[in-house]
């Protein structure tokens, strides 16, 4: 059984986002029903609006940074009620049996997971809608408990920005007094300077802009480094215990490979693309890494989640109705956005 | 106070080797002198010998791959005495007091290890002189102890080729049961079949060129993958729980990546030059890692030494006479040796 309900997206690419209605499945047993307040704009929408990765299966319904309030319950749901504020991500299921589910990193899944939105719907035989819509409906093993005390329109770019930086961060280990570098200040590196701050680092923002380390500082850098400028990386050779690469570009990685220390790690979260030449004496001599890191799963979103609620952290955004998405799109790609649009879907109600 | 002795060498680069008198010191408090019985030949040699990196300093004495017999003690000298077999390979000394030479990974010493050859030498206010000669003054602390029960000559590759691959093997902890990809077939390809074959691993050779199959399984492997085939890697996909890159070019790297398990991590320990780019979703997906490895620490090298002593491993290799090198560096430069030349340096005393 389906529910008709209003959404925005694009039925190919090309064309601007406008209003839809798409059907969404009554829940079931296992299933929450959210009515959805806020949605974050992620840059992965673009991308999928457009079709830049040769895998939109059209009418798309981008989101995944999704805030709303529980408005039913499936009988057999137990961890929420109606009234209760939750969160949905970049997943809505995986297969939940395979090694990496059963480690609690379903975005791993090996038998494939299943998106927020364009992804094969199992239970509408089509393919899963996001968040730029009224509501949606998850199965309860997905949706996030939002604390009550922290900005809720913030909190939305914390399902995918936040968690991107948030799990290489914490798998790596960062520990207060460590030396972390964030590579880029946009959506993915304010954060990456917020949560490295708060988990006690030494927080050095490495970017190739001079015009933007004021902001960085006040986000929590405590220091600035300018990549371009050599006699910067000079001074900082082999001392970074780790660095989190969020340019969503690829970008040159031998200045940053020659300021990790020994057996430290480079983990790049943006650039899904080919990445930039390195040279193999830098990673051989220091018996240095690089890695890649994706979102991350449930579990440990919902202790990112945690640490906000108690650490009071959310994102610098920029709200904006729903009818402004196409010129929002336009910012996001010339990264004229400090550092996230945040759809209000009250405007798409009305 | 020094020692005339006799070497072969170059005084610039574009010549062949040529015999030559260089000078030693006298054995000092703490050092070890060692009748020079083989030497292998190393591709780095080559590079030296023939200032591909730029940084040789003439006349050059390559090198690092030395067995021999103690000869003389200093007094302060404790773990060795006469007729000992030793062993010297890449590293003679380091700082001693950094964290890295403190961890006993004098290869990552962050003042500079002085290498074999072509370092400073502090001694004589010149520069290092390596293993193709009659003799070498050694501080003890940088002197191998040699199993008494394997064979010589094979055992001279151990203290580069061996060491390279047998470092990251055990850093990276391969175990019984892994599924372990060795990628190049030549000097360290060699040594990691074996190795990762002796510790209980699953060895995979992974090779471009069919006509190694059979060599790589008499060595240890017991499958052989050729990469270029797609198929052949497809059925591997996230299989490898570590590969080790020996290949000594930069190569395609994206075909191994994919074959990497979440978490599990490449090691190149050849490729010193700019890398081929790969594609950041190749790592991202799966949260892939990329290292290097340096050679190894002295602690580490003992350690294998003796692992080879238990285990009867030693190289594969051909042996030449010292007027036969510089044959021997143009079939080095053609991969046309199995799988390592030893110079039997009885030949530069008569």
């Amino acid at each position: 059984m389906t529910t008709k309900i209003k959404a925005f997206g694009n039925k190919a690419a090309e064309a601007d986002l406008v209003p839809l209605q798409i059907e969404r499945r009554v829940a079931g047993p296992k299933d929450v029903n959210i009515e959805i307040l806020y949605c974050g704009v992620c840059h992965s929408d673009i991308h999928t609006a457009r079709n830049d990765w040769k895998n939109s299966v059209y009418p798309v319904v981008p989101g995944h940074e999704i805030i709303g309030r529980v408005v039913a319950v499936g009988s057999e749901a137990k961890n929420y009620k109606i009234g209760d504020l939750v969160g949905v991500g970049c997943l809505v299921d995986s297969c939940r049996t395979c090694p990496s589910c059963n480690d609690g990193l379903e975005q791993y899944c090996e038998n494939g997971w299943i998106g927020t939105y364009n992804s094969p719907d199992k239970h509408l035989d089509g393919t899963t809608y996001g968040g730029y819509s009224t509501s949606i409906v998850v199965d309860e093993s997905f949706v996030l408990r939002i604390p009550e005390n922290i900005d809720l329109k913030g909190t939305a770019p914390l399902l995918c920005a936040g968690i991107t930086t948030w799990s290489p961060l914490k798998h790596w280990n960062v520990k207060k007094g460590d030396k972390v570098g964030i590579v880029g200040l946009g959506g993915l590196g304010h954060m990456g300077v917020k949560f490295a701050n708060a988990l006690g680092a030494h927080v050095v923002m490495i970017t190739t802009s001079p015009s933007k380390a004021e902001d960085a500082k006040s986000l929590g850098a405590h220091e600035v480094l300018i990549s371009t400028n050599e006699g910067e990386v000079q001074k900082h050779l082999n001392s970074f215990d780790f660095i989190l690469n969020t340019v969503p570009v690829a970008n040159e990685m031998d200045p940053y490979i020659s300021m990790l220390k020994r057996d430290a790690t480079m983990v790049m979260v943006g650039a899904v693309e080919p990445l930039k030449p390195f040279h193999g004496g830098g990673i051989i001599l220091g018996r240095k890494r690089i890695a890649g890191s994706l979102i991350g799963g449930i579990k440990e979103t919902q202790e990112m989640l945690d640490f906000c609620g108690e650490h009071n952290i959310t994102s610098d955004i920029e709200m904006i109705n729903m009818q402004d998405i196409n010129q929002a799109y336009e910012r996001v790609i010339k990264a004229d956005v400090k550092y996230r649009f945040v759809i209000d879907m009250e405007s798409l109600k009305n």
